[in-house]
């Protein structure tokens, strides 16, 4: 059996509906799996799922090893970044894990399995790449809102921290702060208690909050006319694409046809005479 | 008195407006009964209540018998979800009660029949439908949301399930504790918790809500495209239907006409000399 | 001086600009008054205010009584809202106040005078015309979201009665309790409580949120689409009344006079053979 | 050496690119300093700070002095808010600190020095321009959601203030109170007190919310629609200015040249007769 025959299969494989099926099917089972181990379970079952849990790693494995040797260009297939978490995943699985730290890198690997869903059904995947492709746009809103968040975190610790070490010690923990804020999340409680001290800080959250909602507002209004402005496009091509209507320049043509017949009479017209 | 004459009959009383304002009166009296009986009230109301219960039922019941009747199609009748779910209640309320548990079931089936306003308001009917209709296109949304609501719960049962079991206990109530993370409710309580144990579980979080913030934007937008795409269509439909205003097609069918006018015209002019 | 003679000079102060922002200057002194009256101030400064107060309300009764001889159509005075409402504030804050139930409304005639800046700036007007004409239209998606609370209160009501009377007592306390779940406030504490004694009882409040938070949608929608038809509409107004633009049934006009122009023609040369 | 090669050089380092890039490398170096400022760091690094922040003012007044050079019109300097904003900062920074009280100004003015990220990247300061060109639109519906918080304040501290002067004690402690109740920040905790009191406060809560929340939409909706007509502006433009297209009134043109056109054959006709 030479190496074309065994890609053709794979190919083959890859295409294949009920193959296709069956990997979503491994890949809800393993998702089940990753809920079914936060509960307290009997020793049996949990044995059990410990053998499934390999059986799906290899299955996986296998998965991915079909889809390699599918590929035609072997070195695109690095270059789709899906592919490279797949393989990243399954390789993880793979090292067997003695230490408790390991254990939990382990568990954890298991649970991004389930990103898989993603990365197979095209729907989500298109989903997820909208938000990657939003975020550049966004980039200066993104930028203006961090450098609101620095200025604030600094008055805030440099003002605040002997009041309250736990909300106001650094400049990290103050941007958490801030961000609790934001949420409206019991941002009185914080509020009242810096008021305590300096009777005039309530200006200092409510400009924050006034800055941060514009700045959001920015970023949502940003996005919509972004969609908005897509969406206008692929209706204006839409339309272009629609035969048998005229445009303005085939009625122009038109007319200008019109004009050289009308123009030929006229010289006819007169070579008549 | 035959079958076709008491059809004749039911149709006539069903398509009555005093009928109608009946039903609707006898709906809205049920409602406050509904109500009234939360109050802590003397047992002769009580009583009349529960006499008043009955009169309703079978008042109900004779409605539903009226509106099959009337139905040409018997086999239709029971197609169109609302009359099933009117028939359900009826036929439940119906059922005499002995036990406290079938009692709690008793009084729900009730409560529902304040549900008849919205089968018997049109409006109403529409604005539940559109919500059934808008669910299938933001499948795939809901879909992405409960994956991330799946993998951070399963990392949050993962890590934090040994710091609050109340919170992190198991992967559903995990996700009931992700759900209210992003209603904002006390979220920071939820987070200080987890950061004495892990102090980068802020990252959880803050990413967790920024997903779900992205996601939820994707669920809004999607509507708002949808239902300007819907006021579009129907403006175009509108414009179409105006009478008199001459399109771009009818122009270049009067210049088509023009040409061959002149076309003869100079056919004339040839033969003519 | 006969009565035309008052009326003219009356319609003349009305109109007089010195006068208008003179009144404009008494209702924010009389707003400030309102203000100053919340704080604890020396009995001589309250003193003041009294009188300040006295000499406010008879410039109101003044204004009144200008503007309700300045109108030619004494029976229209009363149909404007804002005129009642003025002539309400006056005729109650000049009645004597002597206990202390009375006091209370007398104090708050006083506040509602701040109301009459609205009255008396027409784009603030028009923003609560706006909201007044708004709510009609949206009356079907209040009427359901009314009767969601109602249906979930009555069912709060029933079960969760025994668990916490003050939050679910009867069938108006729950909705406000709902309210307050719509809000998110604490929403979580109401629902552990209830967890306890229904473990299921999370579905409750999880579909009453989405059911809210739908409607809500569906509201905000209907406004958003309201406004940009509107937009809509007077932009193509605009365009309409642009001149000079030439429109499809104007150059369907000019190709008709073409034809007959070309038949013309073609009737000369027939005739010319 | 005369000024005008003084000023030649000095617009030359202005545009020069390394030296632009070199200015925005010591304001991120600033703000790096003020954020480590905010933790506890040894001495040794602490006196370094000292010095670092003495070389970045005087990096920031050469900077200053350059561009002050460099600008051909001198007058116009101090025209362009973000220079005067820049002049201060450096200022206020050259004034040697002795007591406490001016050291806590001196700080704040070193996190101000952040905010020169704004003033030296175009977009970030577009974006900052556009809320204070957007502030005066709404400012109306400012001025309504001002009223209405004073109303509601005057109403509250009126009757609440003995219930909890911490929260009603005077109008501006209860609109601090009601901007609390807007968030829905505990706003719960606020109205059972006052309910115990007053058993129908919920309705001053609850008006107040809808009040507040439709004054909300009202401004984001302004927003939307300016930002939509904005977007609807520029479109228009660029369709304009694409070439080649044939408009209506330049077809009205044509097909006015062919009835002349028509007209001269008509006449030639007649003539020729």
């Amino acid at each position: 059996m030479n190496i074309q025959t065994i890609q053709d299969r794979a190919i083959a494989l890859k295409n294949n509906r009920a193959f296709e099926l069956f990997v979503v099917g491994v890949i809800i089972i393993s998702a089940l799996l990753v809920g079914a181990k936060t509960y307290a379970i009997p020793d049996a079952v949990s044995q059990m799922i410990v053998w499934l849990d390999v059986g799906i790693t290899f299955l996986f494995l296998f998965e991915i090893i079909v889809r390699f040797i599918a590929e035609p260009n072997k070195k695109r297939f690095f270059h789709n970044g899906w592919n490279v978490f797949d393989t990243l995943v399954v390789v993880v699985s793979l090292i067997p894990i003695d230490n408790s730290d390991m254990a939990l890198v382990g568990r954890l690997v298991r649970v991004f399995r389930v990103l898989r869903m993603v990365s197979i059904i095209p729907e989500l995947r298109m989903l997820l790449n909208s938000l990657v492709r939003a975020l550049p746009q966004l980039g200066y809103v993104v930028l203006l809102m961090f450098i609101i968040f620095y200025i604030y975190a600094a008055i805030g610790a440099t003002f605040f921290a002997p009041i309250n070490r736990e909300l106001w010690g650094d400049i990290t923990i103050s941007m958490l702060t801030l961000f609790r804020v934001m949420t409206f999340e019991d941002w009185t409680d914080v509020m009242y208690e810096t008021m305590k001290v300096y009777p005039l800080s309530w200006s200092f959250y409510l400009s924050f909050i006034f800055f941060t909602a514009f700045a959001f507002l920015n970023m949502v209004i940003g996005i919509v006319v972004n969609v908005l402005e897509d969406e206008h496009a692929r209706e204006r091509a839409e339309k272009d694409e629609e035969e048998g209507n005229a445009s303005m320049n085939d009625l122009r043509d038109e007319i200008q046809e019109l004009k050289s017949m009308i123009t030929r009479l006229e010289q006819r017209g007169s070579s008549n005479q």
